[in-house]
This record gives structure tokens, sequence and C-alpha cells, in this order.
């Protein structure tokens, strides 16, 4: 018997542009599964929907997989897997596995032989990389950056350090309701030579993205930027 | 009178699997371009046809953006734009601007205040990050090591040593006629413990992604990578 395959599915960055972020083969093969292992079953649900899954969302089976489920759970996820049933994974938005559970999981799928399977679709970071004209021969994602300021400028402080001494792109992101607040200060902290990309509601018809200098972006008024998906780059 | 859009339009990475990993938009924008900066003409103009583009080839017109284009030349590439053209940017392979030529170009467009356009598509990088089941909450791609072997090495033990002092999942690339000795040097340098994941034609029928730790790896035969476009993927 022959073990089944782990897809790993991108989902929308929001709104229902399937034919504008989705390959046509990535729906077909979502369509032909019918169990998933899901961040959130809520938006899952809605995903599914959105793609007009053909079976009745009552036929096919949800797993959660988030930032709570303890790693002992993870060998029941993939029970199925091993007993030859090819299964899909998603997470909220975006790419499972990249900055999104998932990689857990892949790591414990490789571990049992099993393929795992990446399908192409919107990723606001590697779309905001593209995009910003900053460095794509070398770069980091550092994910969130700390909550508290102090904390955070120091951070910022290091981030740029690395930008300029390693001419590598810096990729952060922060929680959407505190991007303002991120934005006056790298602002406040960066050097005006340093470039800066805002990376706003990456693949939705109101995407911005936008690169300028420190200098540059101090010249004219801010983008509102309040409870909108962002990706933040940096290259000094 | 209004400005042109660049959009960068992603590449297969071999073959044409078009309908695996484009989608119908990304394709359809692409049929409404007619002017294209492209990293090599022959390669743009065989994706232009896969695609079935509208036009005859000899309709459409080819400026050539590669690593040998002087910075003083970029300008007149955007001409067209500045004059109220869309213009679309392809790399051989993959996405413009991440590992192949682009940014430059692009973050001159947003000094311009051209729009840049990412669309989504396949990147080697990001997919091989999807399916490794390593860290994708923080990475770091690298580009390509030194060909060197003692320069190589010498890198290959610092890049060993941040994947492990910052959970940060280090990715690079080899000239494909050289991953076999990347592969050799890796294993002979790194831990037992370390985590490597070598993902190998990314989105072609025999995509192979595979991640073990290096004592796990030795223990089998190794894949043949030699000539395979591969991204090597390291978490300590």
């Amino acid at each position: 018997m022959s073990i089944g395959t782990l897809y790993f599915i991108p989902v929308t960055l929001g709104g229902d542009h399937i034919s504008h972020v989705l390959p046509v083969d990535v729906i077909s093969i979502t369509h032909s599964l019918d169990t998933f292992i899901v961040e959130n079953e809520k938006t899952a649900r809605h995903f599914l929907a959105a793609i007009r899954h053909p079976k009745a969302i009552r036929d096919i089976q949800f797993k959660t997989l988030n930032t709570h489920t303890p790693d002992k759970e993870l060998p029941s996820l993939l029970a199925e897997l091993v007993a030859g049933k090819h299964v899909g994974m998603m997470s909220e938005a975006g790419c499972p596995g990249i900055a999104d559970p998932g990689a857990t999981l892949a790591w414990l799928a490789h571990q049992k032989g099993i393929r795992v399977a990446p399908l192409v679709g919107p990723s606001s970071i590697l779309l905001g990389l593209m995009g910003s004209g900053l460095n794509g021969q070398r770069f980091t994602f550092l994910g969130y950056l700390p909550s508290d300021k102090s904390a955070r400028i120091q951070q910022l402080r290091e981030i740029e350090k690395r930008a300029n001494s390693m001419n590598e792109t810096q990729i952060f992101i922060e929680t959407p309701y505190r991007n303002q607040h991120m934005l006056e200060d790298i602002l406040a902290n960066c050097n005006g030579n340093t470039k800066l990309s805002i990376a706003c509601n990456v693949s939705l018809p109101e995407e911005f993205i936008m690169t300028k200098t420190i200098f540059q972006w101090k010249q004219k008024p801010l983008p509102d930027l309040h409870k909108k998906p962002t990706v933040f780059l940096l290259l000094a």
C-alpha cells in the first residue's frame, strides 16, 4: 500500500480573488482532497467554499493545527497519510509553514517518509520582496519584532546595522493594529539614507507597495497601515 | 496622462506546466502586454509561446536586463512606462528580483513613481522552504556560497553556527553542475544533528524535496543532484 502525500496549500490573503493568486491545478488538487489539517477551521471552510470545493462541507474532515497544538498530537495528524490518504494543510492566509504553522508537521512527515508537496500561491513576504526593489540576492525574514517599544527600537538598530554590513534586505512584520507605531519607530530611528519598503494588502485589489528612503518617507503624509496586513522591508 | 505599471512576472522553473504554477490572471495580464524587459530573450520568447501569447512574437518588443546591463541604461528601460505603457519584467526562471535580476530596476521605478506589481508564481526558494519542515518563522537566503572549497567550508561552518544560535533556517544555492560537491561538503563538515533539506527540480514533475539530519543523509546513497536546479536549506 502506498503512502499519502501531504499537500501544503496556500490560501488567499483575503477576499476571493482566486484566479488572481492560485493556479488552476492547485484548485484541482484541493478539490480532490477531503481531509485537511488547518490552522483555523472557520477560515478553511470559507476558503473551500470560495474555491467551490465539490464536496459538501459536512463531508470534509478538518483537524486543527495551530500554535496551541502540542507536539505530541502531531503524529495522530499524520495517521491517515501513513494509511495511504492524501491530505491538505492550510493556514489562515498565505503559505503554510512560512510565518504560519506547518513546519513541525512537515518535518515529522519527512521523518516518516511522507512526501510533502508545496503548492504555488500568494506569499506577502515573497511578493513584497519582489515588488520592493530591495536586494533579493540576499535577505532575512525575522518574523515579529519585540512588542516592547525600547526592545523594538534596539532591534531596529541591529537590523539596520546588519542590512548595511551584509547588504541583506531585512524583512519583518507587526501585528496589524500596531503597524502605525512600527512605521513611526522606523522613521524616528533609522538613517535618512536607509531604504524602507512598505508592502500592504499584498495581492489584494487595494495592494500598496512603495519603497523610499527614510528621508523621502518623512517628506510626505504617511500611508494609513492601521489594521492592514503589512510587510516591512529595510535595506541600509 | 497616467503612468504605466511594471509587472514582475514569474516564469516556470522549466517545462511547460503552466496551469500547475501560474494563476489564470497572471497569464491574462501577460497576454495584455507587448513590451517586456527580460533577462534572456530566447527563454522569454519560449515562455510567451508556451502561455500562447496572442500576439506574433515579431510584434512583441524585448529589452534585455541582465547582470551585464550597466546601471546607466536602466532609465531608458523605464521610458515607455513613464509614457504610460504597461511593461512586464521576466527573468529566465522563477521570480524576477529574487535571486534574479530586476531589483535595481524596481527601485528606480519606485523613485519615478511607477507602480511595481509582483505577480504570483513559482519560487524554488519559497516552495523549498514550505516543503522543508525547517523554520519558516525566521530564515535567511544567502544566494551562492563561495566557489573556492576552503572558503565554502568556512562559510558552511558560519552558516551552521548562525542557524543554531538564531534558530534561523539558512537557504543557499549552487551552480547546478557543482551541486554534488556542495552536498558532499555539507555532509563532511556539519554536525550529525543538523537538519539538511534538499529541494531539487522544485515545481517540476520530478520534484524531490527531502529533509533529514546529516547523520540520516549519510546512512543511505545520496540523491543525484548533478546539473539539477537545487536549493539547500539548513537548520542546526
